[in-house]
């Protein structure tokens, strides 16, 4: 893949700074990049690398006097930066058409443009539309919609009724629409109550690698348009998340939770059952948060706070120790005083 | 489907006040219920969506004076709502026999009624019991047995030797019988100690999605009967998890723990190696549990503490700043008073 | 499976006392061991099982007195079990040289004495290196390369471009090379940033069951030779973990995280993003890592600290009810000190 730096600026909205006849044939980063390659700085703590990178072209906020190549000045380097690797990366695999190997069942809609891996099984009444990807090892069961352009990749198992918007990725490994945990105990034993809901993940949702997401007791589970999951992440039955929330690696969602739009779920963060998060709210990495969280705020630790006041208590912790001495030691003066007074 | 209300009082052991003669269609919550369906009441804080509700029938602990509809009244509505629901749950999608794509390998023994899908691989001399089902992308490695009615859902793979018994439920992408994560030093290498054990699954178990159960370095690792696991749970080798517990989703469980019946491991929750957990204990989300936890007690927080304790400390955590000041305060006021003296 | 215990305690590189002419027919612990098995001690807290076990043999690093069978007297006795029971351990199950039904692309490459079973799919251009095993349900991207001898057990998921080494183990479920978790603002929509890198697993590593391991934004995600990771493990995008180093079950590594060599990383650990592990570092389970740790350095609790540190800490945190209390106490006798005083 070659480019010309100038069409790259014209793809990305930057104005260019030097030569724009220079040809592109690659992006790396500022420590790897070789002449012909274009590298980029969003953290201003890496400007020091640009005397030295032999990348031919930058993209960048501002224009930087150590750099001696050419310059995209782009509003928002970073997203100028994901457009043009977005040039550089290699378009991904289709299978051809439909497998002859593919395991059909009755009644099944399958749109254009359809690429279909081996080894992948359709249940009955199933729809495809138009672009869809599907890898091998994939399982989709009876009466499941998948939307146009989305990509399912390999072992991936959907489960019965479940519906998958368009442009959704799901990354290999996740399953989609498995049972939500729910018992009732008859006596020592546990019945298991039914999980006749659903999963709909909607438009442009992009799920991680070998991520759960449950089906509802009844109604549905619901992602929306715009989420992403990274791997490892747990949803559990009758959640609710938000347009264009994100949830960080092995997230743990209990059952009914609602999380509002744009909302922030740190790596290893666990929402316990039926509380809400509000829009826009940020749950610290590896927090447990037992109460719903209105929107906007920032909330870390277990229990869960103000992140400020968490980052407080958090660097006290380590002076427990000290702090425990302190008091035996004013508890012994006091003691002296007590003994002085009389 | 349709049923008659008394047929389903008959079911769940209620009785009906009210009209008996209505026809149901459906199972719904209360807010979304409409006319022809019926909805239950568990938690008492919902009661005031009776008065609103359209569902033609609840099913209810005690006659309420703020619905209108016939009522189902049920010692344990809970219970009552998930043989309800099992009404309506759609059956589970079977193939019809034994697909001709199966691929199989010398010396299996397959029993009546069994269903096995497409892409299934079973090994040598594995055993399949009566009505089991085997969806695609089942792996079954040598010498397996697998009891009667079990269900084996999508691209779940079960590994040599492992036994499984009836009316078990594995859900898709699970693992069952991986070499458990031993290694000793030598140097600075690790040399894998090889896991010459198996994994033994009992009667009426459930593991939800993406487990893994890991077989033992010697003898087994040991699922009892009734044990329900959520999704993304860890159970090392030579664990053993006593009847009718309950471990919910991401839980961690070390090697040689020993877990006790009617057990329940909150989400997230992680316990140290070589341990005793007693019977009915309980174990709070996202706990850190290193040291062996007495039959019923309830245990929380890292380190573990009794639950009460627990819920005291982390209230106090988010008040050290303040408690640090008026630590500062006591000292200089005491300085002050050390002064006064003299 | 027979052999004498001479032959075992040359394997092994130990010493017999006692009768050397005896016959082993397998391994067990002290507790489980019949006639005809060799047993082991290894923690000395079980020594007074020597004087009841029935094993016929042990493996132990000193001569014991309590124990009335033949002993090999072994400098490192775990590794001395590990070996004995390699010699005890099936060999692993091999489908005889390539699958008819194997499905796959152009441009491949498959060396000698591959076994490749049932129901895998190759992309193009893969290579396959002499003596490696594809267990069922493995999907392979275009350009993969895995090196000799090499084990990819079910259901993993190998995607394009990744490059795996010489006698790797990758356990079942795992997904290498799945895109890194990355993604810019344009206003509310998180626009992907394209993962253009790849993965590189080195010789001798082993990953456990449903592990993600990201590919790299640019450049590559690098696990070295040696490492071991345990089940359900985290590895995001831009990682580098050294050789030999450990992570146990359940972490979580942030993106562009550098790992040292012979680092430990504790169960359910999470490690921020863009720090360092130096060399031979430790973490503790459930430690939740902001800070790059020093070479050397054991770091435990969240935010992470020495680990001597974090005892004393946790065992602080409960007695903090105990610790207001007293703080009140001081409180109230400094105010009465100072009415006195007036």
């Amino acid at each position: 893949m070659k480019i010309g730096l100038a069409k790259i600026a014209q793809l990305v909205g930057g104005k260019i700074e030097g030569d724009d006849r220079i040809i592109i044939n690659g992006i790396n980063s500022l420590d790897c990049a070789i002449p012909g390659e274009i590298s980029f700085l969003i953290a201003p703590r890496y400007k020091k690398k640009l005397a030295t990178t032999l990348a031919s072209a930058i993209i960048i906020a501002e224009p930087a006097e150590n750099y001696k190549g050419s310059q995209i000045i782009a509003a928002n380097p970073e997203l100028a930066y994901a457009k043009t690797a977005q040039i550089f990366a290699m378009p991904l695999t289709r299978f051809n058409g439909i497998s002859p190997q593919l395991i059909i069942d009755e009644g099944c809609f399958i749109g254009k443009e359809v690429s279909i891996f081996p080894n992948v099984y359709l249940g009955k009444d199933v729809s495809i539309g138009d672009g869809t990807i599907l890898f091998p090892g994939v399982y989709i069961g009876d009466r499941v919609k998948i939307g146009e352009k989305s990509v399912i990749h390999a072992n991936v198992s959907i489960l019965e009724d479940c519906i998958v918007g368009n442009n959704v990725i799901i990354c290999p490994g996740s399953v989609i629409g498995s049972d939500g945990f729910g018992f009732v105990k008859d006596g020592h034993k546990s019945v298991r109550i039914p999980q006749i809901g659903t999963v709909q993940i909607d438009d442009d949702v992009e799920i991680g690698a070998n991520n759960c997401v449950d089906r509802a007791a009844l109604g549905k589970t619901w992602i929306k348009r715009g989420v992403k999951t990274d791997n490892l992440v747990h949803i559990a039955h009758n959640v609710v998340v938000g347009e264009d929330s994100i949830l960080v690696a092995q997230v743990g969602v209990s059952g009914s939770v609602r999380i509002g739009n744009q909302v922030i779920l740190g790596g290893q963060a666990g929402i316990s059952d039926h509380i809400d998060i509000g829009d826009k709210a940020m749950i610290g990495s590896q927090s447990g948060i037992a109460k719903s969280v209105l929107p906007g705020n920032i909330v870390s630790g277990t229990p869960g706070m103000p992140h400020r006041l968490y980052l407080k208590t958090s660097s006290l912790i380590a002076r427990l120790p000290q702090f425990f001495e302190r008091l035996r030691t004013v508890e012994k003066k006091i003691a002296k005083l007590g003994q002085t007074d009389h």
